[in-house]
């Protein structure tokens, strides 16, 4: 394919077009590696609560390519200079940034691989990568790495403004219909200036960011952590869980290749060679969906019911409250669920359970978001803010959950 | 005309359609005293700023009428009784809440009227509407003056989370292009109910009454009250003034009758008979912009120069900060403008002046807005929100402003 | 659960919410018949072109749903009568119209199984829940039958003008991000009445048929039968006709159960009984998908490469225009693939391969859409048109295609 | 202010923001000739039945900067040779061709000022800016006339597919909630391409060019000459006419003095010198409802009867048909109007009136909207189009009309 065909224009229904720069992202774009996200969902069981989050990580990496194509335009136009190989390497850079994740991240990442998170992948993703493409992904490593002197590129791609979260954001509720996550992506970056290798928010956009903090909290609390989202993902976190458990017990389970390796083998980072790496890569959500589907019909009370709950939707209750629940309350559910199926107390366990979540929408531990006064000088937006809304945000919040089937506590 | 063809539809670029509910509602509406709110822009001056805010009182009061609407659907699917002749009332009372604006309101309150609330006069049009429509404005009278024995219905037409708020922040920031200050009005809708007399909302509406109050400070700071905004407004208050001082004085002034009226005779809200509301049922923006035109030509070097000032939108400097401007620091420019013009100081401090401004997102001293908790008890939303950030919404922000032209300064 | 915890509602990017009418319509949407939709894509392979496009049947039907709750209630503010039971039936009628699909129906209906069509299905599966729903839907099979004395009632459903179009097209162009698409649903709605038992459009709506026409036009050729589009569900149905046909030679073929059911099974619509419906009814996406990434590394040639051309999006070329390709260009073809490759001229065939597609905007010879005149007479909207272009647009429009492996032709 | 200061941005609810490219398109902006476009409504009358339509031919010709912006954009990364100086002539150019509008210039050039259109005008406001600014609007001018050798250039300012009708279809379908009229400006301009000094549009836009042509005329039908929007402008027209002629017979006639010099002075294109220039350039919309509004009180029957019914939106009835009315029934008409209310035949005639409208939605005598086709050749749309729809769209349509007084035809 000649290089001008690779100057193609992607259909988005948000920022309406999307265009790929030059022919190493399209080719990259077009790398088995990054077609696989096609075929992962970007928020994972949520769409059993939105119905039109079907959105993948695929659109969400374009998404990203497209803001970091604004932000560029927009510093250069402040007279930042960045130079076409560092332009490029920011493409790449937020192009892979999520390139790492698998199917239902975080379910997996509880059950059946072990320590094991999606940015160290990206990495080892976007090496190998860089040995295909002739190291010409080597910037792009270093800033993704945080090893290249200028600073506020890796902000652009890793911080609490970058254009990841600017993205997801946007695209999340969008997908969800939910208009209180809606930011304002096109004027943040309008406000967007680097003083001193640091990225930061001129101070007529102050609102903007505060708009925008406040979006993430509302969309944690009413997207990300909603309570039937939470328990489904709990709930396949437990079935994958138990398949590996009757795996390890000698019990025959039956799923594709690429699941079936993680099943049978005990998989932290450490152990990421590039065979695992290769399985890794065959993963997407299909492999889940389809084995869970299958699992309905596994001999396996556990394993069965839990499947059947998931994919007939006919999810756990769940409690939530900001006080912990009393061991002595949900023993009694396990030891009720217990004897009414005729289960085991440690069976019992996968279908009544608790646990916590916990989220701040500004951390101020991490790298502060800094706003550029008039007079020249930085300062903590959480600090500048005119009133506490913003230090508010970045207390961490906590929230306590129970699990347990419907029919239970009725009686 | 038929009643049946009194069923109208209205276009709305944000609701779609709005729907006139019965025919009574379509004879207010072409009443000239609605009529007149066509000719009444809705944002004032901000046009200056945002090249999109055109839209009118008239507008506004259809799109509470739509919300109104679905808000009666909502309550009465939750079984809040409603009889007809309230849904009615309801319907007129959100109609003509504005129906005493005036051209500029604000500015001709702080010139040539006196003690004159848009409220009030909006009763004295519905009190002169209801003996015309045979008395079947009452109801909704009573309602609005908050002597109806069901107070939830005011709380609909008047309170901190009322129909009007929610249209006007939708409706100014659609047309302003200020995607931070929308909010789903919907879904706040949809989250309402009646508890005891009292309309609250169901406490997972939480966050969007967050949101909905951070949209409105949002839309305060960074539109209401934008300095070049605020400026515009001043210098047509001082216009106004200063056209009103030399009419004192016998100096021939032009203008368009209805204005003449006001600009002749001292009017304060004891004097509203229905004459006087005749002739300010006339007053639209046209004619004061109409008179601002003329005045670019009058020979009184101050009046002259503040019309072309906004005229041409070629507006004075506005300095804004947290602290006062110190007196010595505005009486040396007021002396400097005087000598460089060759006007008297009492005339320079139409150029140079001074002021302060307050505005707080949510009140604690008003009635709070009630979160419906799962228990069934009520909350004020600045107690249950699980951090600071409500709290903080309620300090009121004062922020102090110098005006100066640019000529000043400079030298 | 109680009857009032199944007043639900819906988010949905489009039209904001969609609410549950009654505690029926929950079951029904709970259903794992219907629940399944939510794993079966509303646009296939389309999102190989448009990465938005992921919304998925079980969205489709909800916004059907919806709008159909908006038709009765403009129909009756009409004075169109409808009863209670009669707008349930609509209601069940509408959100069931599409529960026959299977996951990539078109692929499947040309390759697995035989004579066997969507419609048909949907019916089965509705006399299915009839009988769990102790004959709760007779009426809504009476109307998606067209068997009701009041003929409108299926127009609702399945007409040239229906809540099935609308919301498709609807859905489709917002998800795929083709501005093109999309129509005014609430206008064409607020336009609709009942005259004589005819639906019908007011003659002020000719305009926005007019478009909905066109807009329909347009995603047909632009989105539905995007050439890019076309070859991947091209691909997809060879793959499977492969898959079948290794199986019946006697090569092992893995896949799910329910799939494997259909490839060792020679179904057709005469087949279904219940048995077969409930493996029909275990079938979505995951079960293709999943399928074709296993036959990636199958040891035939054929099925390992069609496998992989669509797993890694690396599709076949296409060619398309409006004269028919000769016998000898693709005979050269084909034998230039089987020399080159190494494989047999019959199986050259699964990856060069010419036909045509057909589509009409409006059909003249199914039941036409109707406008209503003022003079109240009804008149076909392609009668009624004051210029051609709707006469065009009953026009069939062929295109043939050619497919062909990209290398090919190069040399 | 320093150059840097003028880089302005604007806020737009349609593209969200407008950026000012250089100093000196700041410069023309802030200029009162422009500064006067923020007074002069889009749409003139059409408020009167979209009352979101509100908006100015400022934010029009902003807009259309805007998009010229990003065709630049686009044809540049085509590799269309566009040198700075020809950028910055074309965003003056389209910035300014509107300039020479007047207030409800439609009624204005059928009532006031004779053989007077706004393109001339728009030229003699350039040719003056020019001398201001010292030849910098030299080349602008040239494209402007048709003289500069690039042709292209005049395309993206006048033509059948300019940055003009884009900008507006777009703007005034989003101010007037006229889905249908909606056209996907960003889509066409980049499909479009330069071929041997024309403007084409690439193949693969043909259906949104198909779209952007079905949206005119549906604008055309529904919103630019929807009836209620043409009589408001009749009567407005039919309002400053007698005006004109009571002046003309001696009555005293008020109304602010740029507009009297146009009421007292037979003015045509011919007559606009320098001084006729000035005048005109301080008409804008207040001036004629300012006038209107004052109108009401006259002691003429006619001129306060017209202007009541402007103001009041009380507006005659207007049938259209295809075929012309009858001069018997208008006579019958004007001679009942004129016995019942008293006055001549000759002013009843300002009542009851007839005429006819015409529109094409694309003109096959100027120059076509050029299509390139896949092979390099050029082909007008309307011969490429395959089917009919758009060689139908370049039929001219005629309606004819007839108003009068809803109190006729009663009795």
């Amino acid at each position: 394919m000649s290089n001008t065909n690779k100057l193609k224009i992607f259909n988005d229904p948000i920022y309406g077009f999307i265009t790929i720069p030059n022919p190493l992202i399209y080719d990259l774009i077009q790398h088995p590696y990054f077609q696989r996200l096609r075929r992962i969902s970007q928020m994972g069981m949520s769409y059993l609560v939105y119905p039109g989050a079907n959105h993948t990580r695929f659109h969400h990496a374009l998404g990203c390519l497209h803001i970091m194509q604004k932000a560029v335009g927009v510093l250069r136009f402040k007279n930042v200079q960045i130079s076409e190989a560092e332009e490029n390497a920011l493409y790449i850079a937020i192009l892979l940034h999520d390139i790492g994740h698998g199917p239902f991240s975080h379910a997996m990442e509880h059950s059946i691989v072990e320590d094991v998170h999606h940015e160290e992948i990206s990495l080892l993703f976007m090496t190998k990568l860089n040995k295909e493409f002739d190291g010409k992904l080597d910037l792009a490593i270093q800033i993704f790495k945080g090893e290249y002197h200028r600073k506020f590129m890796l902000q652009l791609i890793s911080s609490q403004l970058d254009m990841d979260r600017m993205d997801y954001l946007k695209r999340d509720s969008f997908y969800s219909g939910v208009e209180e996550g809606k930011i304002n992506s096109d004027r943040l970056i309008q406000m967007m200036n680097v003083v001193d290798d640091v990225l930061v928010i001129e101070e007529k956009g102050i609102y903007s960011v505060e708009k925008f903090l406040m979006a993430r909290r509302l969309m944690y609390w009413q997207v990300y952590l909603h309570k039937t989202s939470l328990v489904a993902e709990l709930i396949l976190t437990k079935t994958l869980k138990r398949a590996k458990e009757l795996y390890q017990k000698g019990v025959a389970i039956e799923c594709s290749k690429p699941l079936y390796f993680f099943v049978e083998n005990k998989i932290s980072f450490a152990d990421f060679n590039d065979d695992v790496l290769n399985e890794f890569a065959k993963l997407d959500d299909t492999d889940i969906i389809g084995a869970i589907k299958n699992w309905q019909y596994h001999e396996d009370f556990t394993l069965s019911t839990l499947s059947k709950i998931i994919i007939n939707r006919d999810l756990l209750k769940i409690k939530m409250g900001e006080d912990k629940f009393s061991s002595e309350e949900i023993q009694d559910l396990i030891e009720q669920f217990s004897s009414e199926n005729n289960v085991s107390l440690q069976e019992a366990k996968y279908f009544v359970f608790k646990g916590k979540i916990k989220n701040q929408a500004y951390s101020k531990v991490a790298e502060p978001i800094r706003i550029l006064q008039k007079d020249g000088s930085l300062e903590d937006v959480a600090i500048l803010s005119d009133q506490l809304s913003l230090k508010a945000l970045s207390k961490q919040v906590t929230k306590y959950f129970l699990c347990y089937p419907k029919q239970l506590l009725k009686s």
